[in-house]
C-alpha cells in the first residue's frame, strides 16, 4: 500500500490535527488531544450525546461531532478502543448537567473502557446511559442478538439520538430513541480487499483475488462465507436479502438506506450497488425515505461496502431530519 | 482491482441509475439518460449553470448538481467527454430564458463538444456563454496557461458561478465571476497507484511501488516528475511550493483550501496532509478562510490526493459561503 503518511506510529496524531484544521468552524479539540468536542459544546441543561472508537474508520467517528450531533468523540489509536480516560474526557466536554449519553458500538475494548468512564465520571456527579450497537446481521444469530458489532448503524444512531438531545429530551429520552434506533438497524458488509495498518505492514488478513468475503466485520473480522466474486447485482442482492430476512419488516414500513464505502471502492461502484438495492427494497414493499451513498464508515483502505437498512416510525422519522452539521452531509 | 460492478461496458448506465435513485430529493433524470437536472430546474428569468465530463470521477461531476449549485450536467462514458447532444441537452434543461452558461473542463473532447452544443443551442434561440476551466498548474508553465487542464478548481467555479446565478445575475455576469473563480485557483495532483478502465482491465498507465508521480493528471496525464515515494508532510510542501509559487499571492490574501481523495486514498491519509498543508499555507502568510477535505473528485480507485487553493476577495468570498445542496457537503 502506497500512503501518505509520516511516522506509521504516529497516524492518529497526525489525522486529528490535520481534521481538527480543516474543520474549526463546527468543532474544537479537547485538552486531552483524543477527545473532540462540537464548537457549542457543552450546552446547558442539554443531555450530552457522545461516542468513540478506534481510528481508521474516518469519518466515523470523529467526522460525526457537529450541530445537532454528537457533542464529543474519544479517538482511539487505529482499530483500538479510546482508553477509558479519553471516554470521560469526552463525558465531561459534553456534559451540561443533564446527564450524557455514550452511544457506541459493541467491541470488548470499548465496552470496558466505557465502563471504567462511567465510573470515572459517576465521580464527577455526571449521569451516563448507554447505548451499544449491536447492527452488523452476521456477527450472531438472531437469538444473541447482544453479542453483534455495531458498525454504520451507529451513523443512525447518533444522529437520532442526538437529534432528540437537542429537542430537550431527558437522558431516557434519549437513550431510549437511540437504542430504538439502534434497534431498527441491521447491516451487512461484503469484503473485496483487504487494509494494511501502517505500523505492521501487511494485512491483518486476506481476500483472495476473484473471492469476496460476506459478512465480513470493520477491522476484517470473518463473515459467513468466502465465495468467488459475483457481479455488483448479485451482491447487491445477497446483501439485501441477509439484511431485509433478518429485519422482517411488514410492507409498507418506511426505511433509511446507507450504502457505505469501506475506503478504497470507488464511489461510482456503491451507485452501481444501490441500483440494485433500490429495486430490492422496494420489491418487498418497502419504502425508500432517504438513500445516502458514500465513504460514511471506512477501514482505512478496505475495498468493500457495507449496507444498513433502519426502519422509520412516526417518531425516528422527524428525528432523522432533523438537520445536522457535521463533517459530511447528513 | 476488485470491483463491485455488472457489465463492464455498463458501468455509467448502472452508475447513473443508482445515483439518481439515492438522490431523487435534490434532481432527476433528462429524458436523455446522459443529463442529471436539479429538481427544480429550469428556474425562469435565472441563468442556467451546466457542466459536464467524464464519468470516473464521481462526486465530479454529477453530484454537483442541486440547489444553488448545477442546474444540470452532461454525463460522459469512463474518462470520456460526453456528446455534443448530451451537453445541447443540458443546456435546454438548464434554460430559464435568461441564457445558459456552461463551465467545464479544457479537455480536447469536452472543448470539440461542447462547441457543438452551443451551435445546436443557438438553433433553440439559447445564448450560451464559457467558462473553460485550467487549474492545473503542472499540465502547462505559465504563459500557456489557457493549456492548462481543469481540476478540482471546476468545484469552486461551479459553486461561485451558481450561486451569483441564483442572485438574479445576468449571463455576462454568471460568466465573469465563474472565469474569475477559475482564475484565482491553482490545483496539483499527486499520484501513488495507477486505476483501472473496467472495460479495459489493465492500468492505463503505471506508478511503481516506492515511487509517486508529481503534477499527475486526473487521467493518469503525465506530471512533472516521478520520485520515491516521501513522507506525507514532504509531499504536503512539495504541492503548496508547486501551488503557491504558481499563485504568487499577496500575504493577508483570504484563501479556500481543497485536499481530494483520487478514490481509494483513505479519508485519515488526507487528513495528515492537511495537517502540513495548513502549516505551510499559514506559513506564507495567508489566511485559511474554509478547507474541504474528501472524495470531491476522484478518477476511479487512483491512489492518490490532489491540492488546489482558490484565492478570495470581497466578490468571491460570499459567494462561495452561499448554502448549497447537492450530493455532497460543500
Amino acid at each position: 500500500m502506497q500512503r501518505f503518511i509520516n511516522n506509521p506510529d504516529q497516524v492518529v496524531e497526525d489525522t486529528v490535527r490535520g481534521f481538527v484544521k480543516a474543520h474549526a468552524d463546527i468543532l474544537r479539540l479537547a485538552q486531552n488531544p483524543r477527545v473532540i468536542v462540537a464548537k457549542n459544546a457543552p450546552i446547558a441543561g442539554k443531555v450530552g450525546v457522545v461516542t468513540g472508537g478506534g481510528s481508521g474508520h474516518e469519518p466515523g467517528f470523529m467526522g460525526y461531532t457537529g450541530k445537532n450531533m454528537l457533542d464529543a468523540v474519544a479517538v482511539g489509536e487505529l482499530f483500538s478502543s479510546p482508553t477509558a480516560k479519553s471516554f470521560h474526557d469526552a463525558i465531561r466536554e459534553a456534559n451540561g448537567g443533564a446527564g450524557v449519553v455514550c452511544l457506541y458500538g459493541n467491541y470488548a475494548g470499548d465496552n470496558m473502557n466505557v465502563k471504567m468512564a462511567i465510573k470515572l465520571a459517576a465521580k464527577d456527579g455526571i449521569e451516563v446511559a448507554t447505548v451499544v450497537a449491536n447492527d452488523d446481521v452476521c456477527s450472531a444469530p438472531p437469538a444473541e442478538r447482544e453479542k453483534r458489532r455495531g458498525v454504520a448503524g451507529e451513523i443512525f444512531m447518533w444522529k437520532i439520538g442526538s437529534a432528540k438531545a437537542s429537542e430537550g429530551a431527558s437522558l431516557e429520552e434519549v437513550r431510549a430513541i437511540a437504542q430504538k434506533a439502534i434497534d431498527n438497524c441491521r447491516s451487512i458488509g461484503v469484503g473485496l480487499g483487504p487494509c494494511t495498518l501502517p505500523a505492521v505492514g501487511h494485512p491483518n488478513f486476506q481476500i483472495e483475488p476473484g473471492t469476496m468475503e460476506v459478512g465480513i466485520g470493520h477491522h476484517g473480522e470473518p463473515g459467513v462465507r468466502v465465495e468467488a466474486l459475483k457481479t455488483a447485482e448479485e451482491i447487491a442482492k445477497d446483501m439485501c436479502k441477509i439484511v431485509l430476512d433478518d429485519h422482517n419488516l411488514p410492507a409498507g414500513t418506511e426505511v433509511a438506506v446507507l450504502v457505505s464505502g469501506l475506503g478504497a471502492t470507488p464511489l461510482n461502484e456503491l451507485y452501481i450497488l444501490n441500483d440494485t438495492i433500490e429495486k430490492e427494497i422496494v420489491g418487498r414493499g418497502l419504502v425508500i425515505h432517504k438513500t445516502y451513498v458514500g465513504n460514511y464508515f471506512t477501514s482505512l483502505e478496505m475495498v468493500g461496502a457495507t449496507l444498513t437498512v433502519l426502519a422509520l416510525d412516526a417518531e425516528i422519522k422527524p428525528l432523522l431530519d432533523v438537520e445536522a452539521a457535521c463533517t459530511i452531509k447528513l
